[in-house]
């Protein structure tokens, strides 16, 4: 499986993180479906239980939270990796926002909450339909609508791929 | 019921979520409760739902998670205050970590991740149990033992009294 770190791509990586690349196209049952991978929103997925959090700085100032279904939950928990079939990752995110409020009980300037949520990426594991990607099919939905754009969505593997080899492609570790 | 934002009383909230500011006792069935309230951690809590996630920077440097039961999480997505009997809260924290492996793909400095769990906190609404602080109990576990300190545990209240009269004590707010 391709191994690549060029900062082309690691600029990609950014790219595909980024929020409202391009306009959505909806209304039509076929654009349910984010480009490349044809990955859909899976019902329920905010209810899944947490794997972790993180916070990204700079231009993606987010935090975030990645969440499993049961499947991938499971093969977190235990370190399980390749992931098996049918093990689906969803990562949320919020702008970073600073929260007056807390800051005010505190006492301290420090605290910063989930602002407006930004996307939601999706990582789905089925190796029979997605053998040419480690297995993984990667989605992205901006206000529950499907991300067409065909190059945004090619960078997902690419990034992916800078995962350490044992890791399946995926960079997030269980939150114990 | 008793609001306070004094100075001293917000020093005291970061007290109240500080790491490790006492040892703990452990080894008899009765330290399992955290003190003055006498909460246990329950069991499952981190299969929870999400509820949202926050950022305390300063002293603190901590990426969190907020979880809640099922009748905590019902109440939060549908905006119920006051929450209802048996719902419990609970709020997770780890170190604010760099993570080089992710700078590394995304060729910036900007990624932060969960490192090592600092505590757990749990907020329980019994109205019968908790009757002189707002139908709320408080606990705070560090690797899974009670935090026995009574004067640590005694000003988890103080503090959440500063939240919005309308949010019944509780400071976060479910992040969709």
């Amino acid at each position: 499986m391709a191994r690549t770190s060029t900062p082309a791509l690691a600029v990609a990586a950014v790219a595909c993180a980024a929020v409202g690349v391009v306009p959505v196209l909806a209304g039509h049952a076929e654009d349910e479906a984010s480009a490349v991978f044809g990955v859909r929103m899976p019902a329920g997925y905010r209810n899944w239980q947490l794997i972790s959090v993180a916070h990204e700085a700079g231009s993606l100032n987010d935090l975030r939270a990645v969440l499993g279904n049961d499947v991938a939950a499971k093969a977190f928990r235990e370190g399980i990796t390749p992931f098996p079939d049918g093990a689906i990752i969803a990562r949320l995110a919020w702008r970073h926002e600073p929260s007056a409020g807390n800051n005010a009980a505190f006492g301290r300037t420090q605290s910063f909450v989930a602002g407006a949520p930004t996307n939601v990426q999706f990582s789905v594991k089925d190796s029979s339909r997605y053998p040419g990607t480690g297995g993984w099919g990667f989605g992205q939905f901006e206000g529950g609508r499907p991300n067409r754009d065909e190059a945004l969505l090619g960078t997902c593997f690419p990034c992916h791929s800078q995962a350490p080899g044992t890791a399946d492609f995926v960079f997030t570790r269980y939150a114990p």
